[in-house]
C-alpha cells in the first residue's frame, strides 16, 4: 500500500471515535495519511478537538476546501450499518475523481463496481481501492490452521465497535517491543488499511466465511510466532453473529482476548439486548470455541474512553475481579498486563510443544 | 414456479442420497418433474434402484439419450463442497441450451453470469435459473421477526446432509394433515426449487445472513401459524457455523428441532472432528439461541436410512431416552410424534399470548 498516500477522509456528519471508525483509527495509527477530514459539521476544529487524539489535522466543510492541504487521496471514512453508499456522497466521490483523487472505500457497495465511476477512474486515469472486495476464489474452510506452528490469538467481544481491532493492534506493538514476531491479521476495511493487506470476512459469500478466516491466519502466520485475529461483530449480536462464529472457525485460535466497554450495557444498535455479565460472555467464546479446538480466553480489554481516569480504572479492577484474568484498557494504558498474558500462554504453548 | 418443467437432472458420477442431494429431494418431493437422471455410472438403473424410492425413473448415460424422455430443462442436481462448478460440465450445460432446455442450478458460481453461457441462452430463448441467486438489497437483520404472531421452528443438526431441510418438509405435511397453516421457509437450493421460493443464505454476503433469515422467515410468517425454517450446517461445522448461527439469529426460532444420523460419529467431510452426545448438542444449540431468544428444542429427527428397521426403532428409542425428547424418523416412520411436539408447544404459545 503506498507509503505517500495523503487522504482527505469523507466522514460528512459522523465525524467522531465511534461514526467514523475508519478515519479515527486510521488517524490514530497512521495519521501521516491524513490531509485533512471533510464533515461540515465539525469543520474549523483539529482531529484532536474531536478525537482528543490526531494532533492539527484540519477538518473541512467541502472537499473543495481539502485540496490546499494537498490530499492524492479521499478515503470513505465510514463503516455504515450495512456498508452501502449514502446517495449524498456521490457527488462528492465523481469531484474527487475528477480531481484525480484516487478512491479508497470500505463500503459493501463496491465504487469500482459502479459504472459511472468507473468510467470516469478510467478516463482520469484515477485508481479506487475497495476495500471489501474479496479476493477470487477463496476456499471453504478445512481446519488447516490446526497445522500451524504459529500461536493464533483472536479478538473477541460483546459487541461491535468495542474495541476488537484497536486492542489486536495495541497489542501487536506491545508483544513487538518484547521482541515477538507479531502478525496482525485484518479482517475488516479498517484493519485492511492500516496493515495493508487482509480480507474483509463480512464481504465474503457467506459459506465462504471460514475459508476466508482460514487462509488470511494461514497467510499471517507465516513469518510469525503469534498471529493477532482482528475479530468482528458479536457472537450475541443479531446481525453479525454468523461472521463472528465464522471467523472463530475458521483461524481456530489457540486463546482470545474478551473485549468490552463497561459503560455499554446494552448493545448500540439493538436495545433489546441486554449485554450478558463478562463471565457467562467467556463461558460462551470458550463453549463455541471448544466444539472445534479449546482456546481460553486470556484476558479481558476494556473500552474505557468515556470513563474517567477513576472510573476507568475501578471498572479495570473489577474487571479482573469478576474474571479472574489479566485486565486494562490497552489503548489507554499500557497494554503489559494483556501483553504477558499473551506471552505466558505462548511459552507454555512452546513447551508443551516441544515435550 | 413453472408446473410443466419436465428436468433432466445432471449428477454425473455422484447420483445417490447424499451424493446428490438436490437431485434426490427433487425426485422425492416433485418426481412428476424429473423426466431423467444423467449419470453414466449408473445408466440403465432407475431413480428407485439407486435410491430406493422415485419409482421407474431413468438413469441415462448422456444428454443425447434423455431426450426421447421429454426434458425442458437441465437441473444441475449435485451440491458440491464450495459449490463450484465442474470444469467437466461445460458442454453438457453448453449443448443443453444450444437443445433448448432451460438450466436450473444450485450452484454458488452462477450460469447466468457466465458470459458463454449468458449469451447464447440469449440466442437461444432459454432462461437461465440460478436459485442461490440471492435478491437485490437484503437488509441487515434487526430482530424483526419478534413482532410476528407465528410460530417458528427452525430445524438444526449435527452436521450438512444430515436431514434439515426434509426433517422440515416431512413435518410441514405433517402440520398440514392436522389442520395447521404451515409455511416452509427453503433456505438452500433444494429447499427453494421444491417449494418455488426462498433464499439460500449460505450465498448472500456474510453480513447480509441474518438479514436474508429475517426477510425469508418474515415473508413466511404472511399467511402462516407456523414456520418451519430450513436449518442449514452446523454449529459445530468448520466451514459453514457461520452460517448456522446467522440462519439462528436472523430467523429468531421460538423453538428447535434436532436432526442427526445415528450411524455418523464424525463430520462427514471432517473426520477430526467428533459429533457430541446428543445432549451436549441440544444445549449448545439452546444456548446460542438463548443470547438472543429462548429456544428449547422440542423432539429429534432421525435419519436411519442406512440402518435396518429394527436398529432404526432401537436408535430412535436410545435418543428418546438419553435426551427425554420425542424422537422419530420422520422420513422412513410416521412423522406424528415430531408434529405432536410443534402443536403441543405452538397451541402453548398461543395460550400464552391470549392470557
Amino acid at each position: 500500500m503506498g507509503r505517500d498516500l495523503k487522504f482527505v477522509a469523507l466522514a460528512e456528519g459522523l465525524f467522531g471515535p465511534l461514526t467514523s471508525k475508519t478515519a479515527a483509527s486510521c488517524i490514530r495509527y497512521t495519521p501521516e495519511r491524513v490531509a485533512a477530514v471533510l464533515d461540515s459539521t465539525h469543520a474549523g476544529q483539529s482531529a484532536q478537538d474531536v478525537l482528543g487524539f490526531g494532533g492539527a489535522i484540519p477538518i473541512v466543510a467541502s472537499l473543495e476546501e481539502s485540496l490546499r492541504f494537498g490530499p492524492n487521496a479521499l478515503l470513505i471514512g465510514i463503516a455504515p450499518q450495512g456498508g452501502r453508499l449514502p446517495e449524498a456522497w456521490r457527488t462528492t466521490i465523481r469531484r474527487a475523481i475528477e480531481g484525480r483523487l484516487d478512491i479508497w472505500s470500505g463500503l459493501h457497495t463496491f465504487i469500482s463496481d459502479d459504472s459511472e465511476f468507473a468510467q470516469l477512474a478510467a478516463d482520469r486515469g484515477v485508481e479506487i481501492h475497495d476495500l471489501r472486495k474479496p479476493p477470487e476464489n477463496i476456499p471453504v474452510s478445512q481446519g488447516r490452521t490446526r497445522d500451524s506452528a504459529a500461536t493464533i490469538v483472536l479478538t473477541v467481544g460483546t459487541d461491535c465497535n468495542i474495541g476488537k481491532m484497536t486492542s489486536a493492534l495495541q497489542l501487536r506493538d506491545g508483544l513487538r517491543r518484547i521482541g515477538r514476531r507479531v502478525a496482525f491479521a485484518g479482517t475488516g476495511q479498517t484493519g485492511i488499511l492500516i496493515e495493508g493487506w487482509g480480507i474483509s470476512v463480512d464481504a465474503v459469500v457467506a459459506d465462504f466465511i471460514g475459508g476466508a478466516a482460514e487462509q488470511l491466519t494461514l497467510d499471517a502466520a507465516r513469518e510469525a510466532d503469534i498471529v493477532l485475529v482482528e475479530g468482528q461483530g458479536s457472537l450475541i449480536h443479531p446481525s453479525y453473529s454468523g461472521v463472528t462464529l465464522g471467523l472463530m472457525h475458521g483461524s481456530l485460535p489457540h486463546a482470545m482476548i474478551m473485549c468490552a466497554q463497561p459503560s455499554r450495557t446494552r448493545l448500540r444498535n439493538h436495545d433489546w439486548v441486554q449485554i450478558p455479565p463478562l463471565n457467562e460472555l467467556i463461558r460462551l467464546h470458550e463453549t463455541m470455541a471448544a466444539t472445534l479446538r479449546p482456546a481460553p480466553v486470556l484476558a479481558v480489554a476494556l473500552n474505557t474512553y468515556d470513563l474517567t481516569d477513576a472510573e476507568a480504572r475501578k471498572a479495570i479492577a473489577r474487571a479482573s475481579d469478576e474474571t479472574g484474568l489479566p485486565a486494562t484498557d490497552a489503548v489507554r494504558y499500557e497494554p503489559a498486563p494483556i501483553v504477558d498474558a499473551i506471552e505466558a500462554f505462548h511459552q507454555a504453548r512452546l513447551s508443551s510443544r516441544a515435550a
